[in-house]
């Protein structure tokens, strides 16, 4: 058994002119609420104040697809790990024996963002100052498992004791958005507003996107017949959402192709499109133009924009035919915006109602098409790395590549992006640590003064969020 | 107010180690004159001897694109920055508030080369030790409005201030090159050496092609009709500049690519596009021969020949139409030269008369593709990191990505390619120490030793570029 | 004359506390037996136990790609240097007069891994405590010389003293393997591996791919007039390959892409290539069809399978007439993944029984592509940084791109890939360092503690190679 450490100086450079100015800027935001704008964490957390979490391999290892990917990339199968089947056949039940191949395997994760976030959750969400190995693995469960039954574990409380100023869900267009009515009525002190992802109603050619266009319909109480009243019942969806307090929308795209359709050809299409009839290039046009009508609702109801683009989804036929959606196997691919931007920003690029936040998984545009662009167009800013980039090399490489030509304030400040609630104090801490060893690193090159690292690091923890998400 | 301070370890490793290495190599060049083969100043400052600047805001914010693009981006309007409209209309001329505003949105710029090259300008070239701020902005004005007054603010003064050893400014091809001839006639030391740049007359999509043809038949005295004439008139062209003292070309392309077209197939183009009926194929191709015939000339008149390629220019409508070109919506893309430089390499490329230095705004080809090619071709030489590359991250980037294949006989030294004449010194220091930093990065990992250390950095701040640029 | 000094932290951090951490680590893997399970070292070496290396420019410098591109860049030309002309035609001989100039440039190499690797070798392979420039050169060529001729350099011997466990050639689908049969028949103690590689007839617009057929039918005993007769020589040399102790494959192409061509449609192909009528089409689909083919063949017999690719062979055609294949003038190019691999993935990619290693040399991809795919398929593992980026910058890039998304695990630990036999112990020492600096990295960071990152560095520096590559 050896206890864990967790230095004062986590993450920070080992030099120690750098770390000491890290630690003091580090000491003057570690206390700050945290501003959680986009992420993936189910509202019924919050909707139901007796919420409970299962058992400890239910919540923090079925769930995560960086877990269950990594070990799948070392030859175990998904349902010896409990992953749900889409065919509903059989699939692991017993956690104890997935907690041990977890553990078995925990070197696996060694340098990982996965290893060090679920290090710190285990020690600070869980208070295990043990490090998880395969012999004291069914120890820990029991541990973990204990803790879950506690009060303290209420997902309620645990947002209090995280500290957390606000938290965005990301919802379907066609979502009720029952769990937030009733999270609102209870009375209840915590900020959770909901975000407007239309993708599966926008994107024809997702599986399933006909009857979405029914359930539109219905929840809009707009007969959806031909792009008009699409156009209608999207309006529509995006006032309720802004109603039930959503600051912002989100759109995933595989590249960031955007176009302007005349309203014939669009109609032209989207009725290609009910009949079963798009092509694969009236999908991408379509989807590049609603890319450019989205934009344009937002100047006119104010909701934040958000672009995740440049994910191969479902890249293993395998995985996709037995397991379905979002398990592990998405790649990334290279992603151009200097071209492919060019129509939305011609036309609401520099529109001071517009807030168009852009992420993507090509490192390579950060310094030679995203930190120029956002570094003159009014409407663009920059969102903290995302996924395989949420990490401490990720965020340093970003910081290098973005910062010089953009500077911190066409950024968006950090957003955890997970559907792991209790990993989230991890992952604001990793970015904190991280912004402030960066800004040291300016300090200590004589390149900024203290006071501006401050501000800096204030900023890139706190301000920058709230403000880009208009919180 | 805060006193600014200038530490002897500016851009340095904080690590005591390599900072003492830094600083020693740093003492063996700080005093190098300065070698600026590659620029932007106007030869008018030169050519008349009471040459003024006008006001502070005259000389530091209007004429600078990244500091008026990043005010821009955070939704400052370009006329309240008082930047030229095309159609003459009323723009912000009160200097003083516009200063101001500069001065409130200082914090867009901290960790930007920019903000570090006008920290530098203000502190040494001007000896303002306080920190602008919008509270002593006017004061400030002050101070630089009265040092512009004094004698000591004369751009020959400043020259021999600043240690310049020769200064290459860029010069359209049609260019009487008047103000070069009044220098030399003057009977003044400096050295200001004219560099040939023909894109306006090369490029057939760009506007005011077909008019710039007519100039050029004029100062060339060849009447250019055919591709013949054409480039008879081009070499009548280079050879004047030559006898003027130029030692260079310049040619800015979307892309790398090059081909040989046959005399005939040239001449159909060429006429077609006299005609204003050219194709954009047409024009790429064109493009394309000229970059190939321009190395032809150079291999024979011995001017080195520069290509900087990689930038989507005018990338904003809006701004094009109300302040036209070069206004700060410049967006770089991705770049390719192992397929698109070979026919030039092919012909050209092992040619011993022949330099070709390749600057271009995508980082990911300098290991890949850059590094391989310099590293074999006798005739390619890699320039310094350009436009929004030539920054103390990424130099380090340069450094790192292209000198363990190319090494660093392979690179054309520093140029500062900067239209902001009191900014030379600031450039200057920091690529001298951010190699400085590089190389004693290497000699504290035992990878060089100190005496070729001292070399090193010695061709890198002076040898290289007066080399390469045969100057 | 400088003696050369050869700190015990040579390669580390400056930083006291990561270089304590570096050192500790080394400590407990620099006595580890190399594991070299990719290269180039000609297996004559080993079959004649009396081989002999000729003088130190034949061993040193004529063959050595890296060494004579970086002379030849800077104008030198290749005959001068002893590299041998296609026409047979003269070529200098006088070894003593290469060995002088390239002493006299050796600052052409400073901070490049030749340049370290060469110190090296002439340091602890050769004895020299001097450095070499162009005053010592003939008396250092004289030390060299006289070590050459004596027992200690024979390559049997050093294998012993460099300590190599098992050393791995590369050899052609249609080699007789008698070298390999001499080495085994000799009761010498080494284990020298072949590994089988296919491209010269694979690649259909390879140059003599036509008379290699021929030959694969006589060394195969198969009359290959078809496609079927054609897999049936290749699976017989596999079989026979794998008789002789090869554990590997190993594939080259220009790019990624892979397809699953129908019997028929390849049989078209290959009686059209046969025919010599074969288009540039033809021949990237059939290398596409061959290395799925070639992943489905691994799949049964478990040779490891290695795929190199993105280098533009033979870019100059100018060296490429004089001097033939493989002369320093490939050149690297962009590659892409995600989508090129899917066809073989979505067939191969979860085979328990195939191991995939890849190679590229377009630094881009290892975050964004191939740390995703190597950290999802069970099959996929990631080699080592190759050729250019095979260096103390390569390595660390490396580290930090892929580790993160991938995890040690995914990767297959360090080969030397290297034809220059004396330069192994150089190259894995770099590797090695490299890998401990960047474990301190992260111990001193608290994101691993020491007794993992002992594990991890013992994995890096041995097991995860011998483990790959089924040795």
């Amino acid at each position: 058994m050896t206890p864990l450490e967790r230095p004062a100086a986590r993450y920070f450079s080992p030099e120690p002119a750098q770390r000491r100015v890290a630690e003091a800027l580090y000491a003057t935001i570690a206390d700050l609420p945290l501003i959680c704008p986009h992420g993936h964490v189910d509202p019924r957390l919050f909707a139901d104040p007796n919420y409970t979490f299962g058992s400890p391999t239910e919540l923090l290892l079925i769930p995560d697809h960086y877990i269950f990917r990594m070990l799948y990339s070392q030859g175990i199968g998904l349902t010896d790990l409990g992953i749900p089947r889409s065919d509903g056949g059989e699939t692991e039940t017993d956690h104890r024996k997935i907690w041990q191949i977890f553990a078995d395997y925990i070197h696996l994760f060694w340098g990982t963002p996965t290893g060090v976030w679920l290090q710190d959750e285990l020690y600070y969400v869980f208070g295990i100052h043990e490090k998880l190995t395969g012999e004291n693995a069914q120890a820990i469960y029991d541990q973990i498992d204990e803790k879950l039954r506690s009060p303290q574990f209420n997902p309620r409380r645990m947002y209090e004791d995280f500290n957390i100023e606000v938290l965005c869900t990301t919802d379907a267009a066609t979502d009720t958005l029952a769990h937030h009515k009733a999270i609102r009525e209870s009375g209840w002190g915590g900020v959770i507003r909901p975000t407007f992802r239309p993708d599966a109603v926008v994107n024809l050619d997702m599986a399933g996107w006909r009857q979405n266009i029914d359930t539109l319909s219905e929840v809009s109480g707009v007969d959806v017949r031909d792009y008009r009243s699409y156009i209608q019942a999207l309006e529509g969806r995006r006032a309720f959402f802004k109603e039930m307090g959503a600051t912002a929308t989100d759109h995933a795209a595989l590249t960031a192709y955007t176009e302007i359709l005349g309203a014939d050809e669009a109609d032209r299409i989207f009725v290609r499109a009910l009949k079963g009839e798009a092509s694969a290039e009236d999908a991408q046009r379509f989807t590049g133009h609603m890319l450019t009508e989205m934009a344009r609702m937002s100047s006119e109801d104010g909701l934040v924009m958000q672009m995740h683009v440049g994910s191969f989804r479902n890249h293993s036929p395998s995985i996709f035919a037995r397991h379905g959606r979002d398990m592990g196997a998405d790649i990334p691919i290279s992603s151009e915006f200097t071209r492919n931007l060019k129509p939305l920003l011609d036309r609401y690029g520099t529109d001071p109602n517009l807030t168009l936040v852009l992420f993507n998984l090509d490192e390579t545009t950060y310094g030679r098409e995203l930190a120029p662009l956002a570094g003159v167009y009014p409407s663009l800013v920059l969102g903290p790395p995302w996924w395989f980039f949420d990490s401490l090399n990720g965020i340093r490489r970003f910081f290098d590549l973005v910062m010089e030509t953009a500077g911190i304030y066409n950024t968006a400040g950090f957003n955890d992006d997970t559907r792991a609630y209790p990993s989230i104090p991890a992952r604001h801490d990793l970015w904190r640590r991280a912004a402030c060893d960066w800004v040291a690193g300016l300090v200590v090159r004589a390149i900024v003064d203290e006071d501006d690292a401050r501000q800096m690091v204030h900023a890139l923890a706190y301000d920058l969020a709230k403000r880009t998400y208009r919180l």
